[in-house]
């Protein structure tokens, strides 16, 4: 069997992790990704191999920074069967008619709105929904970390009621212009925030509020998390669902803060030392008058990756069994 | 009638200023405050007029350091009718036995064990606690910000369940040592953390769950606050209620973020640019599906004051009247 | 004597600080500020008695946001004698036909072009240049921060060379848009930095060499200062010089870092807990090889602002003496 | 021929890099390291198959934490040729005696006084000294990355005088406890720092001045590096001469800051993103009036392990030459 195509539109933060990422199934592969500067990053894409496509207008731009294109985003969207676009929040909706025009399937990221695409995924919640449709929005950092868990506890126990508050980091690791530097941020200040209706395009029956802020910190973002449950249930009861959850930590060990979090994807050896599973402080989780709480870490730059990669084997219906394409998943990045 | 003889024993972030703060009453006086380095804060407090003492251990060193004190720490408390120990958590403690020898009354701050004094007061909460007794303790910045805005809920709705994410400033803003530079600290990790039953520690029958996490933020705390009410009320009730606090300032105007509540002070000509009111940002007030929740900065340098000028009037039996201590104590200082 | 009116354009970090500065001369007095937005700001300078103009387009939206304009900025530049431009950096230059057509004398801050106005002024090096000059620059933080050390080595013992690494503060403390948050960014890249030739407008005939980064806090910039001395000197010569030029301040007595020389600031009563001075630390000042090195600190929000005051006395002629023009305004602030 | 035998006495950041960098070479092994707690550093080395030894008063408490140690220190220390002794400054001293009596040879890094090992080494510029000696201290990253540079200026155009102002990271991206999360810390205060004569342990005849500043940032420290030079040259020359260093890289293509760096290293795939190169701006190198200048990112986690490979083989006399050690470990590396 021939590997479905894959081609990655804008390859920064997120697009180059899903290139990686597809570049190790064996049931698809890359055939070309798109940058709009000469940058370091075009750079070793080119030494991975890559095909490096620009929009017809930078083409030129390209070549005089010494990344001479192999055609434009256009020649690269016609010659895949799927395109995962990882350009900026915003952008992405401009690129829907180029897919359509081409006939080409495609994947938008979290921070393109839901109706773009008219389906919202997450791999562990609702991966049936996906099955040979031709256009998805995996949804944000943010989303999928709260739809693992809730997921997985609505499942077992029904929830009742989720209250998170966001703490979100303000900027990557990489972005040196945004701040604050010395500041909380709540964000929005109006209440409850937009993220709660965001869970429910993945799973439109759970009843959640949020709250959220912007923090100066760019490694992870923190959510607390409350749940009141349907069914009783004890602290162990919790931990050992989500030790049994492939895509979920548990974290002790003497990891106190993000910051180790980060070490143990770097000592890990983990490339960029990403960390693609909910990290959850084991100790955190508690459960106090029938409610559920707990920490959990989310890494922003790579939590959507395998989410990614399951979102295509779906669209291509390469496979038709959520939790085998995971399975797979997991196992060629080392999950 | 004269003035009650106040000493400040620990002259930092919480001890300057409420030295400050009592010498803007007609009805106290500083009569000394204690330092044991002879640095910048030690000279202006000798501008400022103070008598300065220090340690009996540190006089010399005092003295080198071109600060000449007026006697120990034991002659400063002997001459005083209450000392308000602003000494660095847990070290307050060992000074009881000095207060009980010289029979002075003391006031002990937040980083104290409410085991300590006993009674644990927040001027608008219980003030009639602290009534003619020689040992009190004005509680954290942290559970001071709290009580307000719980004591004023529960007093018009009844407080069913209160559901908080304390988001704390991991350092003062004159505080280099301490971190994290680039990381959310959860802390503690295990769950619930012990602000609920501080909160209970003057108001008993409140049930409340919290979680905190630290910073790398110096200015002021968030909260996320959640309340289930026992009486229906609207968001507009809320917003009425809370606008009538003296002690709670409702925040419009472009103030996006702790940053902006700060520079307000400054602009505002506020002594150190304090902001010493609960500051709720107004269109976080939000009731949805019974549940009140909103964001509030807390400046932990000052939020405090005023509570220490009321309870050293309630302990010294300056005024048997709680409100009526409030409003002098905030008219003076310009609350 | 009726006082020379002063109208500010552009009520931001400089406008706010230099309207309070110039209300506390006699011969100077300020008849309006102009806002674009509606927010505390405003409201503030409202409380404080300022006439709140705004541009003609903006006028109706302040309005609705509660602050009703006494009239545009062109009403405003009209009425005034001379103009303090605070506009945002590049903006400024856009007002100066407007000034030349209402025929008021205009200063302009450090964010334009020395050509704009065609003299940079600082009041410790070059008060006599502006004399009854209708156009001024007052330079930026850094060069103001600069010149005075640089003017004052150079009268004493003739500066032969000077290098100097400017350590910037990425963004005031009340802006939350700017980062980096964790990262040191070294700006400009291409060396040496433009901060050099900033200082020749001031002071033509120095030689001098910079180089630049920005860094993730908000406090202050601190210089490291080189300079290679014509005559012989020891470190106490220079401290000695040092100690009795007014806009410097020598810190001792424990202050380690930005942080502390910010809570002097605060603890000493300053308006905002401003620092006019250069803060230069007593004990880094050393003499080395024949080469003078010194550690200072700048408060970018505050130290431009008496040498505004001054910048209008000169050119108002209200003073020809720049000793003279310095020691009143001085003595106003409280320096 | 049998490789020799390496243990590392203190697993943390410098430690667990020295042993995988060890663990790549043909004539070498790690057959221990050290850890004082059981925590996730631990537990991944044991994953690594290193064994795992403790100091004998904590074999029980690793036990307990899951960690069952191979022996203890001592028992370690006695089955190696050579210690890398990489636990924190100062305690590194204590254990010469250990070695002494076990006959093991011993590296010791920076942290320590230059006096505990007699010789500080750096691989670029006196590799010779090391050859078959029994105790050598691999200097700091900050003197590691200034002997690069210097060591290549001076072969090539002579150095007559060296100024460098060190901007430093304050703690490491995994160090939650140190701060400062908003200031500028000059440090040390006292001119010119210890960084200059440091320089002069590995080449003593170099004339070098420091200032030191930390920095409320984890990723790098930055050098701002002005040298005079006895020979003419050209900038062009010099970005000649370093782009021949193999351990500097010359930055372009976008990279902007030391966040920017570090994404490189995660990009170029680099465990735990490691620069073991000094990193130095191509735009910043420039000679002005005789005089080099330009800035360096110096990666304090990574840029000494090569040289510590480098020492040992020097110490063992495992090569004669120098430039053949660093172009092994080079290559071995992927530098
Ligand atoms: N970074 C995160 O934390 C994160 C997490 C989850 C989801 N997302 C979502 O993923 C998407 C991508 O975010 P990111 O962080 O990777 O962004 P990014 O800025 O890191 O990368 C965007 C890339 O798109 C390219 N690009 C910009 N304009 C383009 C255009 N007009 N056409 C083609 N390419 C263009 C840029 O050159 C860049 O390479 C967004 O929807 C975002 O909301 C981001
Ligand atoms: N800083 C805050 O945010 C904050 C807010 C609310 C309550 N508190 C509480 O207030 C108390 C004081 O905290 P702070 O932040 O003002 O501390 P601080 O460190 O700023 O000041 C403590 C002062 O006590 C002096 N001191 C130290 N040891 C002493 C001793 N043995 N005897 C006498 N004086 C000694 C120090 O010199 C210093 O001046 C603590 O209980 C703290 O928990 C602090
Ligand atoms: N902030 C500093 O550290 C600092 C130090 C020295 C000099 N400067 C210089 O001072 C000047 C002002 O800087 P700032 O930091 O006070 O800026 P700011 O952004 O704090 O304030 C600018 C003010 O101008 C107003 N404004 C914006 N556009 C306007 C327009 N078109 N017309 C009229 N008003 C307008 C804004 O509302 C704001 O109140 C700049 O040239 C800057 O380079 C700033
Ligand atoms: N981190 C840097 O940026 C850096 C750069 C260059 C050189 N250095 C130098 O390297 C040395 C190690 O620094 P680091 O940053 O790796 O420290 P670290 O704190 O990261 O690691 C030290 C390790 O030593 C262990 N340890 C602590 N006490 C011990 C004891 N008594 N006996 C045995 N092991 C003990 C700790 O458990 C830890 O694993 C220091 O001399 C430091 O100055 C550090």
């Amino acid at each position: 069997m021939s590997k479905v195509k894959v081609a990655i539109n804008g390859y920064g933060t997120i697009g180059k992790r899903v290139a990686d990422a597809v570049s190790l199934q064996d049931d698809m592969e890359i055939i070309g990704i798109s940058k709009t500067r000469p940058n370091f990053e075009a750079s070793i894409a080119v030494d991975k191999g890559y095909a490096v496509y620009a929009p017809a207008e930078k083409v030129d731009a390209m070549k005089k920074g010494g990344i001479s294109a192999a055609g434009t985003v256009e020649d690269m969207v016609k010659s895949a069967d799927i395109v995962v676009d990882c350009t900026p929040g915003g952008i992405g909706e401009k690129n829907k008619q180029l897919y359509e025009k081409a006939g080409v399937k495609a994947i938008w990221q979290g921070g393109e709105d839901h109706e773009l695409a008219g389906i919202s995924f997450n791999a562990t919640a609702n991966y049936q929904e996906a099955l040979g449709e031709d256009f998805v929005r995996v949804v944000s950092c943010n989303t999928t970390g709260l739809s693992r868990v809730i997921y997985a506890a609505d499942q077992e126990y029904g929830v009742k009621k989720a209250r998170v508050t966001l703490m979100r980091r303000a900027a990557d690791p990489n972005d040196i212009k945004k701040g604050p530097i010395n500041a909380i941020v709540p964000n929005p200040i109006t209440l409850p925030s937009h993220h709660g209706p965001d869970i429910k395009t993945v799973m439109p029956h759970i009843n959640i509020t949020t709250t959220a802020v912007k923090l100066p910190t760019t490694l992870m973002h923190v959510h607390t998390v409350n749940m009141e449950l349907e069914k009783d249930c004890t602290t162990e009861d919790v931990k050992d669902l989500f030790s049994k959850q492939s895509r979920i930590m548990l974290l002790g060990q003497g990891i106190g803060s993000t910051a180790e979090i980060m070490e143990l994807g770097r000592d890990l050896g983990r490339p960029r030392g990403d960390m693609w599973e909910n990290c959850i402080w084991k100790d955190s989780i508690t459960v106090d008058e029938g409610e559920l709480y707990f920490f959990q870490g989310i890494h922003q730059e790579s939590i959507v990756i395998p989410d990614n990669v399951d979102a295509i084997r779906a669209m291509m219906e390469l496979e038709s069994d959520g939790a085998r394409s995971v399975e797979k998943t997991n196992r060629t990045m080392g999950i």
